[in-house]
């Protein structure tokens, strides 16, 4: 049992604060003789990186990753050892400022008084563990979660921004990482739209929520388990895991509220090559808690950036009655850049289960 | 690790399968010194037990619960003494049948294909593992987690079935167990507006989903934790584990990602009593994975049933391109009977919390 | 976490007490198609039941298993379905008696007291949970443990009671299970000796201690890990986990601290069949955590019964300073009947090691 | 589960190789609140720290500590707030030479053929992950765990080395920290028999095995479990995991072998004071799994160091016969620097115990 923990065969375990020398995280479990760069993982770090355009925070961070353990050098390559592989991401920009007042404060939509109640001391420099800055540990890990179980690839989008949704018939993978794109969205034409409508929401000194979608493809079939190990149940705890998300859905998710047994059923027939396939992916390429080998498809929704500039009434921790307006430099939709750390967390939960699977079975799921 | 327990310090392990001789539980971690009675859990396993209404299954189970450890007698009531509670429940109306066709058959939205394809050998008969039979333990587990927590309230209520939802206006918890509410509903009018929608779908030999709300009160500030113990993350990931699940959320959930932070924040005051007092619930009771003191507030989505009547596409474990027809005892709505399951769920992730607060910090949250 | 639980893929809970209705064992990870009898079972189950001979206790149990899931039928077999397996064995012979002094005494050597002091309230009846009859459990899962990796026989024998210890010269392993050998002693010679010494100790009302020694053939090299995933680490937690057990060594074990270097090293050649070979096996088969190949030699030290014939001062729970005379049925030596336990624990950890290095790995060992 | 990791509550994970830029641990699960200073954890380092004599490791290492998060600063104080708590310890004298044949070599004694069995890649620079200076992050969390617990005394000593013993007649807590005592010995009159004695060993080229001794005062009565959280169980799996420890023992340990009933036995009387007292402490202060109250007592062997200079045959990876001469900095008795470390291991299992404990039952022993 952990708090800090998440994993059991691929065991990611984060440390850190906002405003700490460091942080970082260690992946106990990789297995051994994975053959990467670190530019690999830097890769991912620089996609959740602040500061890349108006639309995030503009904190200066390199988010630069320092590789520690677990690895060999072989040539301009690293390669696993199998023991833990610990990595390090220093804090460049912690801004010094004076925190007396909002460090007594409770913002509200954030855990500063529950934080309180529970550990009555409190890093309150930016959020100190609670900040979204842990994220960088959990996209370190997954870009290696990536390369555990081959042919994985997982990619995320964001699909709507507030009352703002993309347009599914123009998805296109490959906008998403495009540099005029600075959303993550897979729809080109939405760029304008969510540009304009979140400038007035920045310059309202407001916030906006948004939601994700992670799509898993070459999963294994077979990966997860019946009851509390299934595959989804865990994707659920990782993608809820990550802050400020206040909902996660497989395939049609609350969709499937509202569908009769013939419109969610999956069909199969037997294709051309004489394997198994499915007509369709309501489940979002999860049955039972186990992998079908289809896509896996989850979303979450973000809640908007709690700290904002119009003032809510709250308290102090002495118990006075305060108006609280966050200064500082804040995302104001952290949906954006939750997009990759999302990619993290379902990379991650498909790794562990993979190892898993492959333990109890012997196999690798196909 | 385990792919059949979930929890840490309230630990529960459950074993069994549609068809076989009994299922049960063991709860690991309870406290000592706990009275009750196993009236207390026959209650909540009365209220999750098919065959009940017309809206059900018709089989016939009388799920009585033994306690088989981990207590000692005083008078009339059971003690625990902090050692392993096992429960178990005896499976009485499995119909023997021909199970021949459908054993080799992959059912469309259950878990054959997926299963088969993970252990190479399946209980096929009702399910199996997988059957929804499994619920029974985790009830009586949960019935236990109510104990632990002094002045919990973990109470549950169907929102919506297909495209009919409740009027919340009318919202009454007493009604949702009377007598006449056959869908623990907690609108008294939406009962035979759900009646009639679901006669209507069970005489067609279909099936459709639903959305159940899980509200705990009495739940102290103070439990979960920041990062990957969020409580949360933990709800989210018991709610998922039931079957048929595709979606959960926590208080605004999706609905947070159409809001601005300032619709969102959750403004305080000082209270009259002189206590900290919320304004709102849009977090549903969990900022940055802890606990606020307020009532948690969860939804779950559940598909449609994926047994019906009508013919689906399939194929069979033998390759072969089949129609699949679901014959048989089956609920024409699952998400009815997950109304209690769900309570436990929660229940027991806010016992398993209490316990994991108390031991880090020593105190019982407040 | 879990108080009851120990191994992490091929994980085993067990529950009940000794004078409850039953005890049993949830095996939770055992790999799917293990073809098995439940004579298997039986025949460990039978090797550790009470009541064989002048030398252990006289309680009468069966101890028939019974296997309640996890399993499906074909013909005579079971096989293994890689869901929970839930074994359990009824108690039969629970004696009533007045318990009403004893209830109330904290015996000298037993848990009684600081059992008291840990949870407040104890089912005192036959020592409740701390009875070393939830040993047959353990005996129950390792019985099935045997069968996760292929070619793995683990046996035990028993090399000292009190003073008189075997002569190695004599070890016969065909000896042990002898109809005629109550002891589990590999060297036929040390019978007449064993009972004539325990035959003292007997009469006497009193009790002695015992070492056991427990070898796994068949365990391929490279199970375990280099830190805390060792798997003599692993070992030592089992067997300490046995009642009475107060030492725990492997290979040369406490002798290795009077040994040089030179006189410890075990050096390797390349043997007649191209293949690795140890010159010798002071390593008891484990080098840095990790698994040579060799046979595993572990021994662990059983404290003499202490449950004594003989007044012992003490105290009760009030507080009142009292002689405690243990009558009842008592083993003289719980050493003897510990060597089917130990044989369970050691094969547990191995398969459970067998199977989380196949996880991270994706190979069986070598 | 992790093999990286011990404790569950008070939860440590250790990365780092020997040769590697850096080694830490991240401790999670500490209480808030917690006030120390830096020099806290440095001091226990330093007493682990290579190069202090001419009886260890000529390495030099400063072995500072950083701490990098979990805490806050309060004028010359740390608090811990309840987050993880990372340390991180720079290596400073990976001395660079040519590794090539010894790289390729299988040590005797050590973890090489088993390592590259198990993972096919290894760091041998130094032993890599298998070399002691892992325990450099063992001994800083123990210097954390021992804080944990309000009284707790944990302290050790070396009994033995070799076939020389101390005279526990001469027991001196004080003498074992003195600056003339190279050994940890309690016994001031061991120091020349033991320097001889090793000045031998060293001159020999050779090395020899010791045996440590841990005390623990001040564990409050009640923690542990009865079957798989025993306390001595949990101590004999850390103990265990040292690198080269061979046996573990609790109390008389394999002496209770030995011993019958009555003399094992450790009697009660009420004292002066009214509180329970026992009269002898056979039992090393641990009974049935569960802490008495009395101190607890554990001992460890300690095998020779492998790294010996004279030539032992092995063969190399390549499969080639060879011999095996280990020239570098090696201690020739490696038990003597595991004194402060065996000290960790057991603050680290009371400190976990003690959360668990109050977690499950509110208390926190007595």
């Amino acid at each position: 049992m952990s708090h800090n923990t998440f994993g059991h065969l691929f065991r990611v375990t984060t440390w850190g604060e906002s405003h700490g020398p460091a942080l970082g995280c260690v992946v106990d479990g990789c297995p051994p003789g994975i053959r990467f760069m670190a530019a690999d993982i830097q890769r991912d770090l620089d996609r959740r990186k602040p500061g890349q355009s108006r639309f995030v925070t503009q904190r200066k961070e390199p988010d630069a990753v320092r590789i520690l353990s677990g690895v060999i050098e072989e040539g301009d390559h690293l390669v696993t050892t199998g023991t833990p592989v610990a990595m390090q991401i220093d804090n460049v920009d912690q801004r010094s400022k004076d925190y007396g007042a909002i460090a007594r404060q409770y913002r509200p939509g954030h855990a500063d008084y529950a934080y309180d109640v529970k550990y009555g001391v409190r890093d309150h420099r930016g959020g100190g563990r609670s900040s979204a800055r842990e994220t960088a540990a959990r996209v370190a890990a997954g870009a290696l979660a990536r390369l555990v179980v081959p042919g994985l690839v997982v990619r995320g989008a964001l699909v709507s921004i507030g009352s703002k949704e993309i347009d599914r018939a123009n998805w296109d993978w490959d906008f998403v990482g495009h540099a005029d794109n600075p959303f993550f969205t897979p729809d080109a034409k939405s760029v304008p739209v969510f540009a304009d409508y979140l400038d007035g929401v920045r310059k309202a000194g407001s916030s906006i929520g948004a939601v994700v979608e992670i799509v898993a493809e070459g999963v294994p079939a077979g990966l997860g388990a019946p009851i509390y190990g299934k595959l989804d149940s865990d994707i659920a705890a990782n993608l809820m895991s990550i802050n400020a998300v206040k909902g996660v859905e497989i395939g049609e998710g609350f969709n499937a509220a509202r569908l009769s047994g013939e419109d969610n059923a999956d069909e199969m027939r037997i294709g051309v090559d004489g394997k198994p396939v499915f007509l369709s992916n309501h489940a979002g390429g999860i049955l039972g808690g186990i992998s079908t080998g289809q896509a896996i498809v989850a979303r979450f929704a973000v809640k908007p950036t709690s700290s904002i500039l119009n003032p809510r009434r709250s308290i102090d921790s002495a118990g006075n009655e305060v108006d609280v307006v966050t200064t500082g430099r804040h995302d104001p939709c952290v949906g954006i850049r939750a997009v990759p750390i999302g990619e993290a967390m379902v990379a991650c939960a498909v790794a562990d289960h993979y190892l898993r699977h492959r333990g109890q079975t012997g196999e690798r799921g196909s």
